[in-house]
């Protein structure tokens, strides 16, 4: 079954209801089908084949989900564009996977020319935006209003259905791919285990290109829920979008919940409406715990690990354990429990289980395991073993069946929700010409759980300041990934035996007596 | 994803915890986790390879349970047979599917031996139940404690996982292809949709041969409960199984219901652990309804609309529209709305959509589509298009998404739960040397919704009692398809324009002031 059943379920169950909501725009279900079956037809006029892949570089909006399920329905592949990336990391992505067409809104119409500057690829370019439409590009609505519905192309529960771009341990992005069965199971996954009010409004802040975002379009699809979109977080605009459409479900990294309670003028709105807050990226402070419960006293808090391969649920801590003074307040630091459908394993380096209650790498499976990284066989290979995924991440499971997560086995970095793959900035700090070696680390933050910090030798008689060496990152990798600090060192950097630098001594001096579990 | 990782999952999250009771047997999930590895490495030791069908023909029980996981541990397919089948129709679908190895249980070790001295192709039979081994059997409880445990063979998400056998409309049985992914769509769908308590206690009353019993057996792994396996129905049994174990939830077919509430002893029994009540077949009668929520408190009832090809579910009528007395009443004359994941439409002869509230016949879809019937490619085209599957049943949907189902497309009858194809009754009544031409109704019964009644024409001068015809039938086909009355007739048929007999015109007497409306 493909997606798009999704849509044709809601669009007969709850025809004339409020599927979603932009700006001064809201389309009911039955309008939202006609929409879709016209911009499918637009996009099949435009040569999309069943297979082919179309992207998107936007912020968050209701043309955003309908491009996902346009593409779906024409029988495409949808690739939504990290709008943090630089130009060079999009077109390392576009050429990765030749998307024959590429929408793109108001903010990002420059950033995209500059990519289809840099490949002859991307043949069309849609215009989402609401100004006047740029000469080399299509219009999104113009598209929809001069294009007769067509019939769903109907693909197979094993059919691709997207692929979204990750950091890659080796210095390049990884394309996931995940088939139309991976995301639906996910998306029943969360109404099994977590449920929900099934007439409730959701809000999407989370970013479309990241599961974080997508995760919760499907699942509220299958719930027939109406969906308001954000183009992104701001927590004064998120306080009016709550009171105005009486919103009652959103996802939001930890960071996002602090600042929305503590924002000066949230006693002046009307959240009463809001009952479920889904946080992920760590665990929750418990104290911001304690202060978000006393502000925000109707909604239950639960804690999703995910990851993209997974569509992404892999665990939730559910509002049960949310109890800062109750017993069992110690789960607060755990990652919650494997989801419905979902099941975790702990692994030595030799994939042998290890004890219950030993520390080793999480494997995890379930229906929403990716089906492998596009054109990475290799990769594929070392990550996708037997059905099972190894996650990078390590830690333990007590004996009720609740992950703790320790440390990272992949080289990894997670700022603000964020995973940073030190391999990427490493390359983006040794190819300036004054660099020798570079080492990249995560150092604490209290706002960020950490962020990059870059420890550099520079060639013999070379000099360099710490801001040109980070201007010139930015050039070539997304400014989040970018060192935010940077030290020069002239010693050599500790080697361990297998001529690998030993990270784990140039962390230590900043992490002396801090806890680095994560989540 | 394999179902087998759903077993992966409780046995590290709950490993102590009661998975299956059965008798005075009970394994935790850890136990049952290494039982089925070790089936699985007895039954690849029997030449079970990846693909190749195992079947069993057993009534309910813990071991039937263990098999459906070993087989899938194995990388086998599961054939469960339909033990009220007849040995001629058992062989069909021996015959159709080529299982390697059968296990059988007490109740069927003559029938299988008939079964298989029908046929060369099952080469082992093992045999599952508490006496003696027979001499040319394998023990399942030896071949467990003999056996070391073997990895999991991990099937993909589309890979064939059981094969169900169906009546068929041609007169054959048919064999219903579903995969790993369907079924376990399925569980998350009713998951999802219905949710339930996660330490439930549940009891398989249904036979699992049908997917009314093992829908409810993957169900109840994806969510971690405790199941109770009775071998029948027995209402006594039943109430003593509910007060010993605590159970809180099962399924039933209605005129269960009104046998357990109706029986003598009931007030003897404490139920009030009993939460969930799925039912299916027909709409629950508004009288019984009444009085089954006063015999049960503390009961929600839940109505199912299923169909073998869909893994089983298609829609739910839910506890809040179970109100005999509210303003929605008439909703319990619906089989509710299309279940979490699933869309229905309602088409014309021609498979053009009809507008909503017009009757024609449903077609559904849902990631718990089946894959198609076993070798028989036609019949599959017929069913299974673009993806929809056309059910057999018309009717129409309401502006609310409630379905009702008026009547049905494929001849079909309804007996105590039972689909039963006209075709095959008509195919065994034809076969007796007396009988020239006979037609096969279903009429009106307060007990089991209908009841099979024959029709028959004999040849010029021969003579035939209704016993002798009945007992020809239960020869060749299963007792619950066999008429259970017989009307000899001498004026012709009455015939449509286009060779067809107007089997409406034969049912009107026995129809005149009654509803046949079904579900």
């Amino acid at each position: 079954m493909s997606l798009t059943h999704l849509i044709e379920r809601v669009a007969r169950v709850d025809p004339k209801g409020l599927a979603v909501v932009c700006g001064n725009r809201d389309t009911t279900w039955q309008e939202l089908q006609q929409r879709i079956a016209k911009l499918a037809g637009a996009l099949q006029k435009l040569g999309v084949e069943p297979g082919d892949r179309v992207a998107i570089l936007a912020l968050n909006s209701d043309r955003y989900y309908e491009y996902f399920f346009a593409v779906f329905w024409a029988g495409g592949v949808a690739v939504p564009m990290n709008t943090r990336w630089s130009v060079p990391e999009n077109i390392y992505s576009i050429e990765d996977c030749g998307p024959k067409v590429l929408i793109v809104d108001d903010a990002f119409v420059d950033h995209a020319r500059r990519i289809t500057d840099g490949t002859e690829l991307v043949k069309t370019l849609i215009y989402s935006g609401d100004g006047d439409t740029p000469e080399d590009m299509l219009n999104f609505e113009a598209l929809i209003a001069e294009t007769e519905p067509v019939q769903d192309v109907s693909r197979a529960y094993g059919d691709l259905a997207t692929i979204f771009y990750t950091g890659g341990t080796t210095g390049f992005p990884k394309g996931v791919m995940l088939s139309h069965g991976n995301l639906l199971a996910n998306g029943l996954i969360s109404a099994a285990d977590r449920g929900g009010s099934k007439d409730g409004v959701y809000l999407h802040i989370a970013p479309l290109f990241h599961l974080g975002g997508f995760g919760g379009v499907i699942y509220m699809t299958v719930m027939g829920c109406t969906q308001v979109f954000a183009p992104s977080f701001d927590p004064k605009v998120m306080l009016e979008i709550i009171e105005k459409y009486q919103v009652s479900d959103t996802t939001l990294i930890v960071v996002m919940i602090k600042m929305l309670i503590e924002h000066p003028d949230f006693d002046k709105y009307d959240v009463s409406s809001l009952k479920n807050i889904l946080y992920g990226g760590a665990p929750i402070p418990v104290e911001l715990l304690r202060e978000a419960m006393i502000k925000l006293p109707n909604v239950s808090f639960t804690q999703a690990l995910g990851q993209t391969e997974m569509s992404p649920g892999i665990a939730f801590l559910m509002p049960d354990d949310h109890d800062p003074e109750g017993p069992n307040a110690h789960r607060l630091r755990s990652a919650g429990r494997p989801a419905m459908g979902v099941a975790i394993k702990v692994v030595d380096e030799k994939l042998q289980e290890v004890p219950l209650g030993e520390t080793g790498e999480f494997m995890v499976t379930g229906p929403n395991a990716m089906m492998g990284y596009w054109n990475k066989p290799e990769q594929t290979a070392e990550t996708l073993i037997n059905g099972w995924i190894l996650t990078g991440d390590a830690g333990y499971m007590d004996e009720d069946g609740y992950v703790y997560l320790k440390d990272r086995v992949k080289d990894m970095i997670v700022s603000g929700g964020e995973n940073i793959y030190s391999a990427e900035v490493e390359n983006a700090v040794t190819s300036h010409a004054a660099v020798d070696q570079a080492v990249v680390i995560g150092i604490p933050s209290e706002k960020w759980g950490e962020t990059v910090h870059a420890i550099v030798i520079l060639k013999d008689g070379c000099e360099l300041h710490e801001e040109e060496l980070i201007g010139h990152c930015k050039s070539l990798i997304a400014s989040y990934k970018c060192p935010r600090s940077v030290e020069f060192r002239t010693e050599p950097f500790p080697f361990s035996g297998v001529a690998k630098v030993q990270k784990n001594e140039l962390r230590k001096p900043y992490w002396e007596g801090q806890d680095r579990s994560i989540s």
